[in-house]
C-alpha cells in the first residue's frame, strides 16, 4: 500500500492512498500508523492530478540520521568503519516532498547531494531489542539528505545539524510503502541521479548497522514514537568525494530511486 | 505574565496563567504565541493544586541548544572560544518539566548537570536580522540541559544528540515568564544548585553570543516557529570540568535558579 498527503479544502495535509498516479484520500491519522490493517478502502474521491506533498501528516517530531553507514561510504570519505551508529538529525522545517525546490543557499558553495532509504516509525517505543524492531516499522520512504560540507567541517563542535538542516534540505516522497510490501528492507537497490546521470549506486545489503540494529541503538536513549523518520545513510559516490568535486548548482534536478519505493525528484534553484 | 500549562479534562495539555502558585486556564494557543497583548485575563477557574507540566502545549518542533556559549564554561572545558555559534540540539521527547524525575540511564555512568536560560520563540521567521530579533521572543523559562559525558565524547562523529537526548534529559519550567517582564535578558543570573549547593553561578552578561545574535545566526538556516526552545548555553561549573569529576547519582536533587523566572526542581533516580 503506498501512502501519500493531499492538502484538503482548508490547506490542511490529511493522508491519502497512492496507485497508478491517482491519490483519494483517507482517514488514516499517525496514531492510526501500527494498524495497517484497519485502513479503509481506497473511496471515491479520486482525483488525476494530484498535488503530492511529503508523505507525513504533521511534521515528525524526529528526523533522525545516521553518518557513514555505507561500508563503501565510509571508506571513500576517508572515515574509519564506525563500531557505533553515527547519529545526527535534521530539523523538521528541512523536510519538503517530491517535486518541490531544494534552495540553494547564498552562504554555502558547496551543497552535496545524498541518497538514503527512510524508515518511517509506526509504533512507538524504548529499549526495542533488535528482534522486536521490525514491528515498530510502519514503512519506508525514498529520502535526500541534503549537506552543506562547507558548515558541515571545518566548524567548532561539527555543525552537522545546520549544515544538514537547511530549509528544503530534506526532500523526502513521493509516498510511504508499507512494511508489509517490501520483501526484504536490507536487499534493495539505492540510486541518486543528477541531471539524468547516475552517481550514486548501491544496495541496502551494505549497510554497515541494519535497521533493527539502528532502531535497538537509538531506543536505547530516546522512546521512538510513529512519525519519526530514520535517514539510514547513503552509499558511496558523493560529490565531495569526486575529483574534482561536484556540488549541486541551480538548475540541478536531484532523483533519488529506490526499488520498490519510487522516484524523489527535486529541482535545484540558487538562492540570492 | 507567568504561562504554564495544565492538563484538561481528556488530559490534553492546555496553556494556563501561574500566578502566586495558582493556576487558570486561559485559551492561549501556539498561534496566538505572538500576541500577548490579546491574552484574555485571568479566568475564576483557579485550582490551588496544579499539576504544573512542561510550559509548552504541544512538543516544540525544534529544542536548540547552544554549546560553549559562556566565556568562562569554554574555558573550564578547555575548549577555544568559538567564533561561531556551536549548535546542537534535543529530541523533544527528552523534555520533563518542574518537578518530574531526571531518570539516569544504566548505560552512562557520567551524567552530568547544566543551567541554562531557555528562549523560547513566538513567531515565525527566516533570515532574521540581529536588530529584529527580539520582536520574535515570546519569553524565557529555566532549562536543564542533562549531557551524558560518556556518550557525548570519544564516540565517532561527537554524538552530542544522543548524549543530550536520553528521554527526561530535558527539564524546562517551571513557568515561561513573557519577554515583556524581562528587563534585560543579559543581565540575569543562572544558578544550578545540587542538592543545596551552588556549583553553577554566572550571568548572562557572560554569553558569548546574545540572544540576538543567536535567533539572527540560527535563522540563516532554517525557519524558526512558535513554541521553538533555545537553550542559549551552559555556565562554569559543570561536574565534568571538577577536580575530582562529580556526576549526578540516585537520589540526587538539581534546582536551576534563574533570577526573575523561577527555580525549575527535579530529582535524580538510577534507572535499573
Amino acid at each position: 500500500m503506498r501512502i501519500t498527503t493531499v492538502p484538503d479544502e482548508q490547506g490542511k495535509l490529511v493522508w491519502a492512498h497512492y496507485d497508478k498516479g491517482r491519490v483519494s484520500r483517507t482517514d488514516l491519522s499517525a496514531d492510526m500508523l501500527p494498524n495497517i490493517s484497519n485502513m479503509p478502502a481506497p473511496a471515491d474521491d479520486w482525483t488525476d492530478t494530484p498535488q503530492v506533498m511529503p508523505p507525513v501528516v504533521s511534521r515528525p517530531e524526529k528526523v533522525i540520521c545516521i553518518g557513514l553507514n555505507y561500508r563503501d561510504h565510509a571508506i571513500e570519505t576517508g572515515s574509519e568503519i564506525p563500531d557505533t551508529p553515527v547519529v545526527f538529525s535534521k530539523f523538521n522545517t528541512a523536510l519538503i516532498g517530491h517535486g518541490d525546490t531544494i534552495r540553494l543557499p547564498a552562504i554555502s558553495d558547496q551543497v552535496d547531494y545524498e541518497a538514503e532509504l527512510v524508515v518511517v516509525i509506526g509504533r512507538e517505543g524504548r529499549h526495542i531489542s533488535a528482534d522486536q524492531a521490525m514491528d515498530h516499522v510502519f514503512g519506508y520512504t525514498c529520502g535526500h539528505d541534503v549537506s552543506s560540507r562547507d558548515w558541515q567541517k571545518g566548524r567548532p563542535g561539527g555543525q552537522w545539524l545546520v549544515a544538514k538542516s537547511f530549509d528544503t534540505f530534506g526532500p523526502i516522497g513521493p509516498c510511504i510503502v508499507t512494511a508489509d510490501e517490501i520483501d526484504d528492507p536490507h536487499r534493495i537497490a539505492v540510486k541518486m541521479i543528477l541531471n539524468g546521470e547516475t552517481v550514486q549506486e548501491s544496495t541496502t545489503e551494505q549497510l554497515i548497522f541494519d535497521i533493527p540494529a539502528l532502531i535497538s541503538h537509538l531506543s536505547k536513549f530516546m522512546t521512538l514514537r510513529p512519525g519519526d523518520l530514520i535517514f539510514t545513510g547513503t552509499p558511496p559516490g558523493v560529490g565531495a568525494a569526486k575529483t574534482p568535486p561536484v556540488f549541486l548548482k541551480d538548475g540541478d534536478v536531484c532523483e533519488v530511486q529506490i526499488a520498490g519505493i519510487g522516484s524523489l525528484v527535486n529541482p535545484c534553484r540558487q538562492d540570492g
